[in-house]
């Protein structure tokens, strides 16, 4: 505490991300990177990028990246927000859509960067409990309230929702704006991207750190209807002029357009995915039914503290939330196929 | 206007950045970037960089850029503070250290993002005005207030304070954060860094984009005392964890380590401005001592903003505030002797 902090930095409470060592013999299965390297053709962008261009600022707009993005998903440039990853994304959208007079709503077992970002930006809010399963209960999600945050699938559950309660939810809130957090949404959930044309409430909040390989690039983006991006933009512009470097801009271009490679990572952590939620359930897990490329689970006699901790010492990084109603779960990222037999054999040993 | 914004959104008037055209043919001396390419070890980095590694999270807490700069400046580790371009630190300051309730100070023609953060964060504020020679008063910003921020060089004039000046004010805020926003400093002004350890209320903020020829990389850092770095830290952890990408963070290193490049650049540029300047006193400008890579003049005829037209003209962009006071000046950045020789070339033509 310093008497030169504002009043709001001392009642801060920051976001812990995963655990990041620097010793990278680790397995690391804790922060839902991809195992597999991005697109050869981010390496080329990268390696033959002209460094003298770096002594000019970027394009304050990312025009390129944006209209790239907006090719992509079929939608107009102008309905097209790019940020410094998802998160600052998500933090515009905070400030710029979501602080209004009434809470918003958003599940209590969540991202948990949301409730942060309503402490920054002295947003009330109020979490709305998944069920005894673990899935999102939409109808709670009807009730009248300042605005909703939904991250589908669900993080650190795996669970989604399907479009018709998506559409649901986007009807029942006209009056405000509706985040669909889909960081996870390319290992097989529906996107609600198409329902961007039907309704001017939704913005849905995309990363290139999961299924594109580029957490270390730092590119996020939200897509929606003209007004709403605006009103992301208005913040940006008064936040930071230049949010995404020039090295980032064309390498998310780069990413973009290889759709093949794309597909095929994709592909292999989805089979990866369900591998490992059978040989997960054949040693005694509970595993919820995931979309992401994670998988929530918890053993049926083991404390999950327990088996983190050998895991850990055996050079194996999952995340353990010590928190309520999940402190019996661990999230496991889905690593190569090498890492998932890793990861089996270790637990055999643990569990036997 | 969008009834999905927050009452916020409506109220920002967004910072508008100089002009970057995608015309690379242009001679820019409009937004003060460097005439020079990065030092060649940047280049080496990015070109030489593992591909693989953009899979992975960034450090969050940017661990070897931080203690580059740490070593370079003779500060703890724990002094050192590391954004997305000094814009976001800025920001993250005036959110953490200055919204004070009694409103803030700023000279009145200055950077005009300050006056843009204000607004995003609801801080009240007090534009000191210069005086008639467009020099900083300090004794104005020794008076109770919520907190100083003073540019140093100031922009766009580029004149200098002393640092017996900055120690009198300091000595005189002891109470509240002061923040010294050296941009600007490498070019021939005295840095505040060595009070730091005097003056635990002063934050330097310090940018890659200017002298390090790095503006499309986006990097920024502020250095003062622990306490204060804890509270920018708070905020940042509050909103984006991993603002530094891996690219950046490495390429910033290595742009910290070239120091014989860095000051061959910076003498260039320095022997250039005062060539410059003698050249556009003898076309009939009055032109501010600038100790930044820019000048700041006014002719003592011709209508700044004919000026400015004519030099677009001829494909040369530079700065015109259209503002009360400083609207018969430009702002002039520092280019190559080319770029110089060229300008005076076409404002010979235009003044005759």
């Amino acid at each position: 505490m310093s008497r030169y902090w504002s009043e709001l930095v001392a009642g801060l409470e920051p976001y812990v991300p995963g655990e990041q060592p620097q010793d990278t013999s680790f397995i690391k299965l804790n922060t839902n990177e991809s195992p597999y390297p991005p697109s050869p053709a981010v390496a080329e962008i990268v390696h033959g990028f002209a460094a003298d261009e770096l002594r000019r600022y970027p394009d304050p707009e990312s025009r390129e990246l944006v209209a790239a993005l907006a090719d992509y998903h079929g939608v107009d440039r102008d309905e097209v927000f790019v940020g410094n990853g998802s998160d600052e994304v998500l933090a515009h959208a905070f400030l710029g859509l979501l602080q209004k007079p009434a809470p918003i709503r958003f599940p209590d077992i969540s991202y948990s960067f949301y409730p942060v970002y309503c402490a920054l930006y002295r947003i009330a809010f109020e979490a709305i409990a998944l069920d005894s399963r673990l899935r999102v209960d939409v109808d709670a999600f009807c009730e009248p309230c300042g605005g909703v945050v939904l991250p589908n699938p669900n993080a650190p559950t795996g669970i989604a929702l399907g479009l018709d309660a998506l559409r649901r939810l986007l009807a029942a809130q006209r009056d405000v704006a509706v985040i669909v957090d889909e960081a996870y949404v390319d290992f097989g959930a529906d996107s609600a991207v198409g329902l961007i044309g039907e309704f001017d409430n939704l913005l849905v909040v995309r990363t290139f750190s999961k299924s594109r390989s580029l957490a270390g690039l730092r590119l996020g983006y939200a897509l929606g209807q003209a007004q709403l991006i605006e009103g992301l933009q208005r913040v940006k512009n008064s936040f930071n002029s230049y949010p995404i470097d020039r090295i980032a801009c064309a390498a998310g271009v780069a990413a973009i357009g290889d759709e093949a490679y794309f597909r095929a990572c994709r592909e292999r952590i989805v089979a990866s995915r369900e591998r490992l939620a059978g040989e997960l359930a054949r040693l005694g897990f509970e595993v919820c039914p995931s979309h992401a490329n994670f998988l929530f689970a918890r053993h049926a006699s083991a404390a999950a503290g327990e088996i983190y901790t050998g895991l850990r010492s055996a050079g194996i990084l999952v995340r353990h939330f010590d928190q309520p109603r999940i402190d019996d779960y661990l999230r496991i990222s889905i690593g190569s196929d090498a890492d998932c037999d890793a990861l089996i054999a270790v637990l055999e040993k643990i569990l036997s």
